[in-house]
């Protein structure tokens, strides 16, 4: 079975609102194992959605639509399919008197309008809708299926859950099931390169590498009749994977660096502060983010001027003065520092610049230097980031981040 | 002129990520006056996607196609488009040595299947991308134009920015001018309330509020054609608004909250040091993204334990003991501590609980208490927030940086 979502409303393509209708569905569809090759958004206009239908009938066998299903003119999904099927529009006594009671319940009188709510397609199945007016429907035709539901989120996904998915799992006997492995300090193509060969022969479970800033990410998909099954295959690859690259995963399916590290802390039991320049908080902010960060997270020094770091940190003059403070000497005085004036175990540090301003002939904006010290060893690693600031500062946070977890690894 | 939207990627028919590239298009088509009517989302499938191409060239003018310009051999948007145009693809020396530079700068030799991105359709103006290797295409053929956009929204944004926009105003005759005014400090019923009025007999400009996290959104809009014209109105409206509720009113269009504050401590000569325990280093991080902003933030402290906030900021022991670290006293006593360790004239602080954990029977999660010091007062306020750990974290951040604008006001 093919399907295709239609996402109705004029404020979509307005961009007026983001569309993860289209996302939600397209997610419980791969999961019930549903083919899915086309979305189309189309606005609040009988004959262009009308047309969008005619389109998506001959190359999918389950349509679902979101949004128009309102009271008010403008919402016409529920018309335009009974018009392209040519089936009548019937007044349902019972979810009018629901409808009345909903704005009974909030000591309000049915507005007039919304008696259009009421009306179903001859034949559909309604879905009922516990958090708004508009009901849904389920209409089959001639082989074909169109799924009715409203468009705001929070009244369209229980609506899925709870009579969609069990309507929709009868149609398909396998599931996808998927494993995501987080990558980070290798490049999307050089992955590719080391994986060609395994990728290319490979083509159940399916492998697919995404870009991020940073990281990338390899998803590993399966089509399954059961989790067992799907599970044996994901860890087999997984497996394999792991041998040809394994230093450089941090994480599987979910996981954020910064939970990652955070977990490693907790489970060797030590501490990390933080010395940022250039990142300017960034750091801090991601390992607080996760929830029971306290245990492990001392301080953070955000070193922002010289008299800072000299102060704070005990960065000495003269380095300032000999090297700069963007310099391999300053980033490792830096994470030195504030080992030294922490309970921590560990310290990292940031040091660069950022930009669009303060860059020098020898320093262009993107060069950062990232400090690590320990009770055993200071060291530091030169980066040169492009982009822009934002951007400099979150991948230099990330690199950081991931100069820490390479620490850990072995501490 | 009419245009349509076609996003290239099986990672949105999977609902792997959502599509905020459709709605930052439309925003864009919008603003510009171009008709959309459809937004259509397609696999990395040949087949489909000149399907996708053949059916979009019979309803509008302008196709604009984001993702598909990877390396990688599932990478086909300027095949296809290609083959249903029949256009060559050509290799570009300029572009090759540029995507060669783009990794020889970062000390890494161009993998081989890079080399497929050098490749240009026959005719096309080439779109540079600053931030990646997939440079972007306009094509224009038998009176349609064909619009190619690599998928990362951070490659896309500044090449639509930089080339498409001023490509694309001369199609259109009336542009839509708007003008955002950025509210703090005041809900979105109450800033209804004073201006509904105001708002039911306004048709041009049209007036809509929009709730963010913290802030509210007032969008005046018209559709004009000329600037001036419209700049007038625009006035107008600004002054009329500002004049019922100017004090909540903390920015601009695109200007953030921070933006406004390095903005008013340059223009006072004044600088910020920062001292946080609940935010973890979000209000540091806020402050940093602004250009320019070491000329007014000397430092921060990321006090996250008790220790850190006695041996950094000289909480007392006493006031942890009997106030507990989330209290007013506190919050004062780390902004106190902020502005006497650092070089700072004015502090801000943040203590609080951002949960899950942590809550006591007296303590809520989302108790957060904002303290502010300057040399002449010390004062702290108190917030109950709801919402997630981050969801707190930024809201804090947001308040804390509101108590900091509205002392710099009457500085």
């Amino acid at each position: 079975m093919v399907a295709e979502i239609i996402c109705v409303g004029t404020e979509l393509l307005l961009g007026q609102i983001v569309n993860t209708n289209a996302q939600y569905l397209s997610q419980k569809l791969a999961s019930l194992g549903i083919d899915l090759y086309f979305q189309t958004t189309v606005g609040d206009n009988l004959n262009r959605l009308k047309s969008a239908i005619d389109i998506a009938s001959k190359r999918a066998d389950i349509l679902i639509f979101t949004g128009g299903l309102g009271p008010t003119s403008d919402d016409i999904t529920k018309e335009a399919v009974c018009e392209y099927l040519g089936k009548k529009l019937i007044l349902d006594q019972e979810i009018l008197n629901k409808i009345e009671n909903y704005f009974k319940h909030r000591g309000a009188r049915m507005p007039d309008i919304n008696k259009k709510q009421a009306y179903v397609p001859e034949g559909a199945i309604v879905l009922e809708n516990k958090y708004g007016t508009a009901p849904g429907f389920i209409i089959e035709e001639n082989n074909k299926i169109a799924i009715l539901l409203p468009g705001p989120p929070f009244e369209m996904q229980p609506m899925f859950e709870e009579y969609v998915v069990p309507y929709l799992e009868k149609f398909s006997k396998e599931k996808i099931y998927s494993r995501v492995l987080k990558f980070i300090g290798i490049g999307e193509s050089s992955i590719e390169e080391r994986l060609r060969d395994f990728i290319q022969n490979q083509s159940d479970p399916s492998l697919a590498l995404y870009a991020k800033p940073f990281e990338v990410e390899l998803r590993i998909s399966t089509k399954k009749s059961s989790e067992p099954l799907a599970k044996d295959l994901l860890d087999q690859i997984e497996s394999k994977v792991r041998s040809l690259l394994g230093e450089y995963i941090y994480g599987v399916d979910n996981q954020t660096l910064e939970e990652v590290i955070v977990e490693m802390l907790l489970q060797k039991g030590l501490k990390v502060s933080v010395a940022e320049s250039c990142t300017g908080g960034l750091i801090c902010n991601k390992i607080t983010n996760v929830p029971g960060a306290s245990n492990v997270f001392d301080r953070g020094f955000i070193t922002y001027s010289n008299e800072a770091k000299v102060k704070e940190l005990g960065v000495s003059e003269e380095a300032l003065k000999n090297f700069g403070a963007v310099s391999h000497e300053v980033a490792k005085q830096m994470a030195q520092g504030a080992l030294n004036n922490s309970l921590a175990d560990i310290a990292i540090s940031t040091t660069g610049i950022a930009g669009p301003t303060g860059a020098t002939k020898t320093k262009p904006v993107g060069l950062v230097y990232i400090g690590i010290a320990t009770k055993n060893y200071v060291d530091s690693f030169e980066f040169k980031f492009s982009g822009d600031r934002l951007r400099i500062k979150e991948i230099a946070s990330k690199a950081a981040l991931d100069v820490l977890r390479r620490t850990l690894i072995s501490y």
